[in-house]
């Protein structure tokens, strides 16, 4: 390729276009297979083509832009991101790192292979990560085939329509793993922070070196309700003031152990929600993060703790189901300290950190990979979000910065 | 009447038979106007008439059950509760003071007079004690004639399609005020307790000297939605932490401020409602209770405050907005002490206390009568609910002591 391409405009231009597939309404939103989605994919692959590149479905519809010359099944360095967004997100989630994954490859060549999963955000599907595990041969499709969107359709009916438009291989056999087309024992993501740590530290790169884990608990007490005019306030099983004081104690719980705990009472309702009746029931959205397996468990033994104690305290029964969890992942700390002394030698002003979003190379680095991921400042720390923004400048600084180290890594298997 | 009629049994047998003029579902549905409501007051006219009084319907469906002899516009002793009940109510709130006024009217007769509002609850309309203001003279109907129910019906057409079924008088004329009948200087409401106390106390009978006034406020706060995952708990501005805080200052508030304050946060909602954002808008519901207009005062302008300085530490804008409120209403303390007197004299065990709760006896005294509560039990401080309940014992030591409550009053102004 014409090392022309490899520029800023050739990101920015093509960031922009990527965000012109959409369904309507504000924002971004690109869910896997839907129509949008599928015209996404086949420019995609036309972009890859006019670079030079080879674009290779698997049968899910996760592509592959790669060296022409590379053999099926070879050892790759892996570079990318997803290609599906939340609804109404923004134009940088996912797209920043497929785009720059694009780039890279066409510049690199060789081995540095770019991946795009096509589902990472579980945004139409109740299953989030569905693109890398079968990228990594572990999903057997046949377990998710059931599943349903919002509006009924079949995951597997609409991989089959994305399928007749060119975007995925043919289908898997039957109870059978996605066939995987490359192996990837080095990989690297570019994706925007997503948080306001960067940019409230005036740096331009986050070299992560691991990936929160999380677990989810559904909350749900049940007191009794009474007039709110005839009964003293001793004589209370107020459910919703229990849920309030348990959604406290997380926040207390999560300041007192520190960055990078964090927990969130992110929904709740009271029943039969009226200015006059004490609340006889209420539910509690919780969700606890931290990078370290036993402080996740800690934080999450801890809140369970206090939410039982509050709860009996008050009369209020408390039942706390597990909804979804995450272990944390460790990244490589060898690629990530390789990365810190070239930001260092690059004078580049940058930190390592974790992520406390879960991300594809999550995956990567579960199933053995050498995984490190780059972020890129998110103005005000907004995503998931039209007004997600990075600024062109902050986001070649992280393009040209993976062509160092890409760079370095391929010598040194060379 | 023939004495037999005043009896424990003929109270409870008639309660049960209003009981069963409801819509379907479970517990009581008396709704002003409808078909259950309608039934009911014909069944009540034709009790009235068996048991030798009259029955007369006011232009909105109020009614006064009377001495034959009782000349229009006379001065009365008044004692009754209403007819109406909320959605899937018990069968005593209301139903308790109505059959207890129609035995007493019938046992005493002269100027004892029995009034039955046809509206308190506010269960149908968006409206409450209308029936009591018209009964006072206090309604012009035209101003709510507009008013819908949940089926879209009007106010003035579900009035009309009653009064074809002889539940109401003659329209008032455009503009003018419902006609009044009769004239209260003092006036005696029955009914349950609707809360714990007496039940707690082991106590008979509540002389209720004062009914507590209320503010309703709706909080509206906003902060930021932000990546519940990247973002750290020092840089959040979580609306719904804060909503958590205000609804627990406000129990606070009241506990401190000590009985008879009540504060609650009834309703509480976190926006958008995800386990992994952080809640960027919530709304929260609250009332305060007090029987004292500048405690009521206090606790109202102090949980203001509390709110705004917990909004402010948090960097989260708050909008409260007054929804309702009622002044606190002083019964007639003379009348309390009295019947006080009469309750030791006759070993009753009783307190003197506050009704949390709005009644109609509210508007009675705010007219300038001398007004008076008694309250009987309510099992586990139910009420609203189709497990409301008081024993058939408990009932009658009400209306027992009513009867030699209202013999006396009778006998002063003789």
């Amino acid at each position: 390729m014409s090392t022309t391409t490899f520029t800023p405009e050739a990101l920015v231009e093509r960031l922009f276009t990527l965000a012109t597939f959409t369904a309507p309404g504000p924002g971004v939103t690109r869910l896997v297979y839907d129509d949008a989605w599928c015209a996404a994919h086949a420019w995609l692959r036309d972009e890859a083509a006019s670079l030079g590149l080879a674009a290779t479905c698997d049968a899910i519809g996760n592509l592959w832009l790669h060296d022409p010359a590379l053999a099926p099944g070879a050892e790759v360095i892996a570079v990318g991101s997803h290609l599906d967004s939340v609804v109404n997100g923004g134009r940088y989630d996912g797209a920043y790192g497929t785009i720059a994954a694009l780039l890279l490859a066409a510049e690199l060549r060789g081995d540095v292979a770019a991946f795009v999963t096509c589902e990472e955000e579980g945004s139409r599907f109740p299953a989030a990560l569905t693109g890398v595990r079968g990228l990594l041969g572990d999903l057997v499709p046949s377990t998710i085939a059931h599943l349903a969107d919002a509006h009924g359709t079949r995951w597997t009916d609409a991989l089959a329509s994305a399928r007749a438009r060119g975007c995925a291989s043919a289908p898997a056999a039957s109870g059978e793993r996605v066939p995987r087309l490359f192996r990837a024992q080095r990989q690297l993501e570019l994706h925007i922070e997503q948080g306001p740590v960067l940019e409230a530290h005036g740096e331009s790169l986050g070299i992560v070196n691991r990936i929160a884990g999380y677990r989810r608990l559904r909350a749900r007490l049940e007191g009794e309700a009474r007039h709110a005019g005839t009964t003293p306030m001793d004589r209370r099983r107020d459910a919703f003031a229990a849920a309030a004081e348990i959604a406290l104690a997380a926040e207390v719980l999560a300041r007192d152990a520190g960055p990078p705990a964090v927990a969130t009472a992110g929904f709740a309702s009271a029943e039969p929600g009226l200015f006059n009746v004490v609340p006889g029931a209420a539910t509690l959205g919780l969700e606890v993060r931290h990078t370290e397996a036993h402080a996740l468990d800690a934080l999450a033994d801890a809140l369970a703790e206090r939410a039982r104690a509050i709860a009996a305290r008050r009369g209020v029964t408390l039942a706390l189901e597990l909804q979804s969890g995450e272990a944390p992942t460790p990244l490589s700390d060898a690629r990530a300290a390789g990365a810190g002394d070239l930001a260092r030698s690059l004078g580049i002003p940058h930190r390592v950190m974790a992520s406390g979003a879960g991300h594809d190379t999550m995956a990567f680095a579960q199933a053995g990979a050498e995984s490190l991921m780059l972020f890129v400042p998110s103005r005000g720390g907004i995503s998931h979000s039209p007004d997600e923004h990075t600024s062109p400048r902050e986001m070649w600084i992280g393009v040209a910065f993976a062509r160092e180290l890409l760079a370095r890594w391929a010598a040194e298997r060379a």
